[in-house]
């Protein structure tokens, strides 16, 4: 199936129709990780990663194929002089994701994932929100589907992530539209602005959320967002669709899978905060969307980093749950 | 080089020479870190991992090939009743160890590292330390050395873990005989105690700590450890003489590592703290040890498990610094 959504309405009825996870294998992988070699709850939070998996991919999951998706899109609010970095620093770093150069490559190969790089329209960037929606409904679908399509149903998990020079702004936008506050609440350092910098970038989100006032889910992505968190939403839903769980990144990530829940509170139920990144608003973000990340060391990338690095911790969870023995397999005595 | 301390006082003497970081290798690799095509710090805790193994790998440093070992004790303390789990328990998970089903063997398969099993004299506990030393000098330097020999100059990184019913409680009375406090100071769940258990195991603790007063370094490792606290204090040190890093699993762990340094303040600087454990002492200790963990997710399982998991993530901090891109090499525009 390819490119399903050509209009919001029809976006909007598949995210009010999602598959639920599966309770009953849920339920038998919690009765199997009572029996496994282990003190009961030794394993913490990779026993709860385990069992919450099972609702998705079954009593005894797996997570050997990993799939990254990393999404690239180009700013038009990159105008406004709201980034460290120059604009044409995304179609650099897409050449060096596809050269092998990038942190998100190394990310990749340690663990054992594959990488898949999607450049949107980079010639082409949005408009600045400041003075337009940033896409039209024609634009933020083919986004949409762009991320849609580049799903495989051949994976156990995905990781989507982004480069676009500029998308930390529409980040905090969209995280001020779906849960309140201003500019000044959601904007961080991006890339490395100073003090003077972030306030400019407060500024700019604030004339952003005046210039498009009320808007929500997939018309919020369209009004404050970029192709490639369209796409992120649009791989987000396709996952859930395939019974794929997926690792969510930083700060970008997030917001855009935020829009999500704007629609359908339960639109992330297949996913996990992969990491708590270093940007100024994630770990407000994460609390206003009820996650938990696994892991917190202060990265700040984007490229689907941090949830790159969280893969194999997930699938140490899998692992230790669907292949460990239980006691009476190992004849080992339990608790007395 | 084989079973080379024969007395306290060679193990003392080679704790005060052993071989220091290379600074100018960190210099190199923090001069490295600061082109490479990311935002400066964008990688966060991995950019100051890799720096820090620099040290002790040189400028370019990897973690391909990792080693895993879990030494097996039995304690006499286990007369008074501080464990959950009966100790015969100890050489059953050995055996589970070796036919591959428990949580260490699925973790190091996940992070592609080699797992060695060292159970050290299972049949003869130690001691009951509220009535003796847990070893005597003899015996507490055959562990040691074991745990010296167990170590091979053939890998990158190590980890060392332990299995033995009871000795949650000598690492409590290692980390009191080590940083003061009493025994509920320190004394947590284990594999599953309640309230009225934790309280018999707290008066246990400072019955040791009442009947070895004023001991501290190898010396307190005989008193109150046991023979797979001594084997991981003996590989700890034979991997600084290898210049080979080591992650820190749990509160185990760090109490054994902790002796180290009341000998030689500096004895732990090729160690990280691999991560946070659920068990009651090890957030104290850490703090104590000025060390910050890598991961936190509530395991309190031993057997080398939390640090296993963090290979990965160690693997992916060396991979980012050695194999990234500069932005020269990538043609990518810096900072603006």
């Amino acid at each position: 199936m390819t490119a399903p959504f050509s209009t919001f309405g029809a976006f909007s009825a598949c995210l009010a129709t999602l598959p639920a996870a599966d309770g009953a294998a849920r339920d038998a992988a919690r009765a199997r990780d009572a029996v496994l070699t282990k003190p009961p709850g030794a394993l913490g939070r990779l026993e709860e990663v385990a069992i919450w998996a099972a609702g998705w991919r079954g009593e005894r999951p797996r997570a050997e194929r990993a799939q990254v998706i990393v999404f690239a899109g180009n700013h038009g609010v990159t105008a406004q002089g709201i980034s460290a970095f120059p604009a044409e620093v995304t179609a650099q770093m897409v050449a060096n994701f596809e050269t092998g150069g990038a942190a998100i490559n190394q990310l990749c190969k340690v663990a054992g994932a594959d990488l898949s790089v999607v450049p949107l329209d980079l010639e082409h960037p949005t408009a600045d929100f400041t003075t337009a929606p940033a896409m039209g409904e024609e634009e933020c679908l083919a986004a949409l589907n762009a991320g849609w399509d580049a799903v495989s149903p051949d994976y156990d998990v995905l990781v989507v992530g982004e480069m676009g020079i500029g998308n930390t702004t529409s980040a905090a936008a969209l995280a001020a539209a779906r849960f309140g506050g201003t500019g000044a609440d959601w904007a961080g350092a991006g890339t490395g602005l100073d003090a003077a910098g972030q306030a400019r970038k407060a500024a700019v989100i604030d004339a952003g959320l005046a210039r498009h006032p009320g808007t929500s889910g997939v018309r919020a992505l369209a009004a404050l967002g970029g192709r490639e968190l369209a796409a992120m939403a649009g791989a987000i839903v396709r996952a859930r669709e395939l019974r794929i769980p997926v690792l969510l990144d930083g700060f970008i990530c997030s917001a855009a899978a935020a829009c999500l829940t704007a629609e359908a509170p339960d639109a992330l139920d297949h996913c996990l905060a992969a990491h708590l990144s270093h940007e100024g608003g994630h770990a407000k973000l994460l609390k206003a969307m009820d996650l938990t990340p696994l892991l917190s060391l202060d990265l700040r990338l984007g490229e689907g980093s941090g949830a790159a690095l969280a893969l194999p911790i997930y699938r140490a969870a899998l692992a230790c749950h669907s292949d460990m023995a239980s006691f009476a397999d190992a004849g080992v005595a339990e608790k007395s």
